[in-house]
């Protein structure tokens, strides 16, 4: 092994490496069919095993306005969610709570539109709780365990210590961070940015 | 003195309201002629004493897209400047760097149109670095110095610490945290909302 191979080693155990995640919808198989007359095609895959960009897109509408050419992620869930920033919340006229995903009793709906047809989700709004994708392994190196939250300093061009990022631990993931868009920008990221659990 | 009130002195000299500022734009006396035909005139006082938004509006034009209805400051300064969050930044495609109100220096430009005219910044876009604007009695209460950053915790819906906040000492100015909105999102800042200066 080289120096440099052993200093990543190291340092991956150190820190963890942050990822923006844009708006985007999750839907089921029989939304799918329903938006775009087929199930969902994977286009490219994501940091999370299994998990993939599709190559079908959605325009989100709210009261207020819409997005076009959302990302739909893959593959289906058992049930339809928006996550947004609260920036689109506002955009959209929809007061969507932070949530951690697949939370979503009681939070509004919205219009899903797709190239063969129209879903009104009921529910399923929400602004994603910052929150840390980690194996279980990382998870004991790091002190940390499934469910607690924990503070996060983000070595970024502005840097800040983010407060309450919940922790889920499970071998099915890879480590990483989840930031949504506000939250990039306000601490400055770049692909590649990296931080570290403090708490 | 109830004891309310001194509750709110003590309350006053621990902690530091937040104010989140949406994109704006601060012109000179020329290009306010050039704009609108005539200076800017007063619509609403802000919380800097003597700084005001004016009824005047402009649209801010850069080589991906526009934004119509843009807040103009008052009073007129020696160099005109629009200061937006990094999302508005990828929306105009203007690759504006992160700086203190008023260092302009090898920024990038944009074109600003009035309701009587058209201005062509040749520089004068930031992103504007997190701040505090502190009375020289409350900084000494806070044991901070002009130009210092220091970390500041947001007790806010989503709670962080924002690193390198540059503090301002002015006996112009009212103790406030300014934010864009990036920041102001990504801590979940709701008005009224405190800070505290940590280091």
């Amino acid at each position: 092994m080289h120096y440099e191979d052993i200093a990543n080693q190291v340092i991956s155990r150190l820190f963890v490496e942050l990822e923006a995640s844009g708006r985007h919808v999750h839907v089921t198989e029989a939304q799918a069919q329903a938006l775009f007359g087929h199930r969902l095609t994977p286009k490219r895959e994501l940091s999370q095993p299994g998990q993939y960009l599709a190559n079908e897109r959605v325009t989100v509408i709210g009261p207020k306005g819409r997005f076009e050419n959302v990302a739909v992620l893959g593959p289906e869930r058992k049930a339809g969610q928006v996550e947004l920033s609260l920036t689109d919340t506002r955009t959209l006229g929809i007061d969507a709570p932070v949530r951690m995903s697949g939370d979503v009793a009681n939070t509004p709906g919205a219009i899903l539109q797709g190239n063969m047809g129209t879903v009104a989700l009921r529910e399923g709004v929400i602004v994603a709780q910052r929150h840390i994708h980690i194996t279980p392994q990382d998870a004991k190196t790091m002190g940390v365990a499934d469910q607690q939250t924990v503070r996060l300093q983000a070595y970024t061009q502005r840097p800040l210590i983010f407060d309450d990022v919940v922790v889920r631990v499970s071998p099915q993931f890879q480590t990483r961070v989840h930031l949504d868009y506000d939250e990039a920008n306000a601490c400055g990221f770049q692909k590649g940015d990296l931080g570290r659990i403090l708490s």
